[in-house]
């Protein structure tokens, strides 16, 4: 046997491997925490000596630890052209370079077939590596952040988001990638969008929906895709980047202010709300849906800073019929600075809730109105409720989500600015997340 | 002048046409509250001594109160083939007899014209006497229960109309058509649906995103498209009958637990969500589009009863990146019973709302997760999050709409039943308010 079999296996792997008389190219079945999977032993990038990179039978590359493994049993050979990347080929000067900062969620998941609960597992270095087509697109460094799962971000994760994004552009970055879970990804794109300031080259925050070592799982494209999208595409913004539709050929940039996860388990779940996405990409090209984004090359990397704050005292609430108004009061008497509401229709609240809302006037929240249709305009000046509203002096959110509305609001408030000055700003565009004039077909469009 | 020329005027109405030299089919411009209005005089029906009836130029008819009109000009004449439908025209064997209750919303709404403020005015009499077209299709009744926009709904109300439409039923009704306010139709149309068991005729809610006296009102054609569903169709559940798309001559009939307003202004705003509609009605046709619907005819008239009663200790949180649990225990201090969760993705909650939640649970809440994505199904199984939250007793909404799964949750609260029923009541189909498997074409439809 000669070392070329074990191309780039170390330690526990290595001696794994040969245990099983599997060697690279060896097309195995392999048990993995009681479950058979089928495929192909990879070669191994550097420094992974605890892993197992496998082709499955779908295309897809995936890694597992040893200490997972049963049992590897060889079924055939078959030598493929194929080259893991090496640090060597890795640094290409003519290269963009692309920084993936890992956050965490289900596209660094694995799922653990005893119990078939998903867990978190891989480091945006495993993640990489189980992709390695983007090693041909861009020189990549990873960078693990944190590990979670995207429903327990809370703001001080988004600065540490930003301030490392920053931090990376500064340094020469051509494009971030950030790895994120997918049930919050819409509230972290905002707060960057809105943190990140004279940004100078793209940031794609891109998720799964099926962990990455699932063969259903969209993670590879959308990896590649996003590596795509931040090192070649002229989109100085925050963007989502995922699956257009039910193909694997097709993914969506979304702007990060105007996105929201419309689905709970659809690999296309995110969407572009009452406006048009800025690209697609498809077959690895992209094709620019509109104009009048954010362009590389105003800024210099060294201009770009993070403006990340964001004050905590800051809610969103959806409103219901008949809704208790102690909900509200609670977060007046907690001292709450900032409020939210996504109204019914064109922007209103129950009867019931007028006193308390006067009294958070009083007590000096601002309050902003969003609507929980999702799509469509607020207008405080065509009811009789939005009059009332805007007399109480409820700010309307005009055509901005409410879940954008939440965080622009929660990050202005951060700032030394007076009241009446966060609120022209807050109505001021400063992120495109405002869509006065919705284009006729972006309702419940599907490109 | 002849009686014939004033048909049907009455009281003040008649003797300010008189004043203005106008009469039945003259061509007028009118003066409302200061904005100027072309169109004919029609001739009035019955019991209406302050209302005059104009047809509009684009043909839709409206009626303004006297006391609103500063000034009428005659411009011209032209006699018109036109019938106003009189008592005796009305009473046919032979048709079916459609009841139209009236709500409020902005359906029954006028514009000031001095304010341009959408204002409560129109009776469900004035009303169906704009659209003289239904008295074609149906015998009708016209019931005014109260006239309120649905921001200002509350149970109790829902428990009128459900009683109210349930006696009509018992009476003979062959259809109700219930005109209401836009904003909060979904929760009115799930709360029907619950409440009114073993329904023997179609319950249609209808209303309007602009208001009945404004040329571009969508008023007129959802009401007779739902007096056509609720008189011919053979569904008998609870719908919503709306304008399909932007042309004004095909209508959808949404299942009422199914659907959700999605755009705060246009027409076309309300959509089923993740499953095919009941009906299409296109030119005053009703294509099925789906089969397994309630049909007329299993029940008597004499079987349908409201079981009309509500939990109102019951509330609907959607949940952000760390929110303030305060706010769920806020509940719990109020003696809760019943709490619907919009998690995120297949049905999460931030960390920091864990230990409220264990609380609310040792207190007896009952509590339910839907998903704020609105599309797919909720499930608890997949990540650890979901798996803590089943641990901790939270019931998943399956595949719920969080509005339909927040009504249906007040409505079991509010029978003797335990625990253990109750979540097994939830957690089964009552009214097909259950998708456990989403068409592959119901994500994003536009049909």
């Amino acid at each position: 046997m000669s070392a070329e079999e074990y191309e780039g296996y170390t330690g526990k792997a290595l001696t794994f491997l040969k245990e099983c008389n599997a060697k690279i190219w060896s097309k195995v079945d392999i048990l993995v925490d009681g479950t058979k999977i089928r495929g192909m032993i990879l070669p191994a990038p550097e420094g992974t000596p605890d892993l197992i990179f496998i082709k499955l039978d779908n295309g897809y590359n995936v890694a597992f630890r040893v200490d997972r493994i049963r049992e590897i049993r060889v079924t055939g050979f078959e030598k493929v052209e194929y080259k893991i990347p090496t640090k060597e080929i890795k640094k290409l000067e003519e290269m963009p370079n692309v920084v993936i900062i890992g956050a965490g969620g289900t596209i660094a998941s694995r799922i653990e077939y005893a119990t078939g609960a998903v867990k978190p597992a891989f480091s945006p270095y495993e993640l990489a590596n189980a992709v390695p087509e983007i090693f041909e697109i861009a020189n990549i460094t990873t960078i693990q952040l944190f590990n979670i799962f995207s429903e327990d971000m809370r703001p001080e994760y988004w600065i540490k988001m930003a301030e490392r994004a920053s931090r990376e552009i500064n340094n020469g970055a051509d494009g971030i990638v950030i790895t994120h879970g997918t049930d919050t990804m819409q509230f972290s794109a905002a707060a960057l969008a809105f943190m990140l300031a004279n940004l100078s080259v793209p940031v794609v925050l891109t998720g799964a929906q099926r962990s990455s070592d699932r063969p259903a799982s969209d993670s590879a494209m959308n990896i590649i895709n996003s590596v795509i999208v931040a090192s070649k595409s002229s989109i100085a913004e925050v963007s989502v980047c995922m699956h257009a539709n039910l193909d694997d050929n097709v993914a969506l940039v979304h702007r990060g202010v105007r996105v929201r996860k419309m689905h709970s388990s659809r690999r296309d779940a995110f969407r572009t709300i009452g406006d048009i996405p800025l690209a697609l990409v498809r077959d690895g090209k992209i094709n620019y849906l509109r104009e009048d984004f954010d362009k590389r090359g105003v800024y210099k990397n060294a201009d770009t800073y993070a403006d990340a704050i964001f004050e905590e005292k800051t809610a969103l609430i959806y409103v219901y019929p008949y809704m208790n108004p102690a909900i509200i009061e609670t977060l007046i008497d907690a001292k709450y600075r900032g409020l939210v509401i996504a109204g019914t229709g064109l922007g209103h609240v129950p009867d019931v809730l007028i006193p308390t809302l006067k009294r958070a006037r009083e007590e000096g929240l601002i309050i902003a109105m969003a609507t929980q249709c999702i799509w469509g305009p607020v207008r405080l000046d065509v009811y009789e409720r939005g009059r009332v509203l805007k007399k109480i002096g409820v700010v309307p959110a005009d055509g901005m989500l409410p879940e954008t509305a939440y965080v622009k609001l929660g990050w202005l408030l951060a700032h030394d600015y007076d009241e009446k000055s966060i609120i022209e700003l807050f109505r001021k565009n400063l992120r495109h997340e405002i869509v006065l004039k919705e284009p006729i077909n972006a309702f419940f469009n599907n490109i």
